[in-house]
């Protein structure tokens, strides 16, 4: 196929790598982002008004939201962030957990926490822009939410996340945030803890340590690192420039980081994502932080760690048929285009 | 929140159900349906003309594809269905399975088999909409290159899957379908055997085959039964309209249809696809088929089935975070919409 012009074109052979933390095997084909019709999505995104009138989390508006559980204020006591109870909320915050059904159906009630961190009073503001004041108040908010979470004796499980455009799965323009607690720890989080005390009890090391220290040894796919974080694209990345930030220093739960790291994941969260909005024309993305729960902070096999996935391809029915992922970029591009603090 | 009419709203709990097939807990909140900004995906999509002159898979241009290793005709001779080499494999069918790496990075060649069944010789045509004797010709050549596949010994596992619309994941307008032969086992199959192999231990039966004794028990979740499938909404189905053909007789492997079986299958897939598209305004959708090997036909503990996806909703960090899933439809009410043969 094609005109061959006096020289062998050389096929690039597509390669699977191993991700440990996952337990499955990635397709790493960059041809594939060649074939036609195949573009990296780009987010339309306007312009958005700093204020808009009918927006709930605007200033102003705040008896639109539901209940308030958290407000930080600036030194002129103008509220920054706010944690409120989420009004189309995925979980009931009143019951208790019952179960029923058989062995078949097994049911109980949806019964757990979701709250909404609205995270500027500024329609148009985003985490990668904010002041970096105003980013470690937003880190400080989910971080005591997540701990008042697990205070909670119905909650098994709190995920932080955010939704950033449509394709993202946002329902709101105003930059916001979630946390959710939920009855059970989700299968893929008990999956990995496995894999991951495997792994403890077949070497002697903590999965998510090691992977650390391999990805600072090679170095090829780090693209930032401060006095407490290394952000990464993951040797096996399921998607292009999907993000890790690891903590340099072994904690299994985001609940027993120290001020100082949580001011330095500000910061490293906010490079990254300027780093992505300006090499992949501002994508839709989503940031979640997996975390065992406080009282969990012992376990030396498992890492808390903040992802960064941009949604620049759409997953399709090989993914949904099988779980398994074809990542259309090469971690090592992908890392090495994130590394460049400027456009080329 | 909300005025009082003088009677006070009873707020709809959300409610867990556990889906044994994928070994997790799903959310089911239809009041989340209703939060502002909330839309039911809907695909734009414009009617498309019989022929384009610049596209592969159109009669005339079939020397523009990979290689052919299957074509099906009509009495007149004329191709009604081909499989093809991929041009833009996700693997490379040319080379050895090699392992390298170490513990941590452990990598191997992307060996594998990848094909486009282009499913019509007409640009416009659909699954959907198609004569039946094309859709069973399509359902026997997804059946014959199945088989093929796994003749390869390089190949430990075979999905057959649909993209239909962008937002499912197509970069090509005909109606195409894909076959992949990977070189591992995915771990979600492996997980769901392992499942299911459990079930059988502790309860003597298969969770297949004790599934669709309940729901045709049930019933409420039925949408469509012929000779020998029935098609239903999953109890814990993960998203809206989401959808599982079970066969009726046991069978692990796809491999071991029978005709009249595969007759069966192209009925009542067409009819499916057909209510979505009419129910749904004709969203984009992926459809798979999960089956183990030929050489696995025995096993007692896992069924074969085709589930349909339509995406109709967009994940988001939740799902990333968590890989639970929220479904803002109860998959009774999705069920009875589909049951409706008309428009109501």
């Amino acid at each position: 196929m094609g005109a061959s012009l006096g020289h062998e074109l050389l096929p690039i052979m597509p390669e699977m790598r191993f991700n440990h933390v996952t337990g499955d095997w990635v397709i790493i084909a960059p041809e594939r982002a060649k074939r036609p019709g195949h573009v990296i999505v780009r987010a339309t995104k306007n312009p958005l008004p700093s204020h808009v009138d009918s927006c709930p989390f605007c200033v102003g508006n705040e008896r639109m939201t539901g209940d308030e559980f958290l407000s930080m204020a600036d030194a002129h006591g103008a509220w920054r962030v706010r944690s409120v109870k989420n009004l189309y909320s995925a979980l009931s915050a009143d019951g208790e957990v019952f179960r029923g059904g058989n062995s078949l159906h097994a049911h109980m009630t949806g019964i757990g926490l979701h709250e909404v961190v609205i995270e500027s009073p500024d329609h148009a503001m985003s985490p990668a822009n904010m002041a970096s004041d105003d980013r470690e108040r937003l880190i400080d908010a989910y971080h005591r939410r997540f701990v008042a979470f697990y205070g909670d004796p119905r909650v098994d499980y709190v995920v932080v996340f955010k939704n950033h455009g449509v394709g993202a799965g946002t329902s709101l323009e105003h930059p916001h945030s979630q946390i959710v607690g939920t009855p059970v720890v989700p299968a893929q989080i008990r999956e990995r803890l496995m894999d991951a005390l495997r792994f403890r009890n077949d070497t002697g090391g903590c999965l998510y340590c090691e992977t650390l220290r391999q990805e600072l040894d090679e170095g090829a796919r780090v693209v930032l690192e401060n006095r407490s974080f290394v952000a990464f694209v993951p040797y096996a990345a399921m998607s292009p420039y999907h993000l890790w930030i690891f903590p340099k220093t072994h904690r299994a739960s985001f609940a027993n980081t120290t001020a100082h790291e949580r001011e330095d994941l500000a910061a490293i969260l906010g490079q990254l994502l300027r780093r992505v909005a300006m090499h992949l024309d501002d994508p839709d993305y989503n940031y979640v932080i997996r975390s065992l729960s406080p009282g969990e902070s012992g376990v030396n096999y498992f890492h808390w760690y903040l992802a960064i996935v941009p949604r620049v391809t759409n997953s399709a029915g090989f993914e949904l048929g099988t779980g398994m992922y074809i990542n259309v970029s090469s971690p090592e591009e992908s890392a090495a285009l994130l590394r460049n603090d400027s456009r080329s």
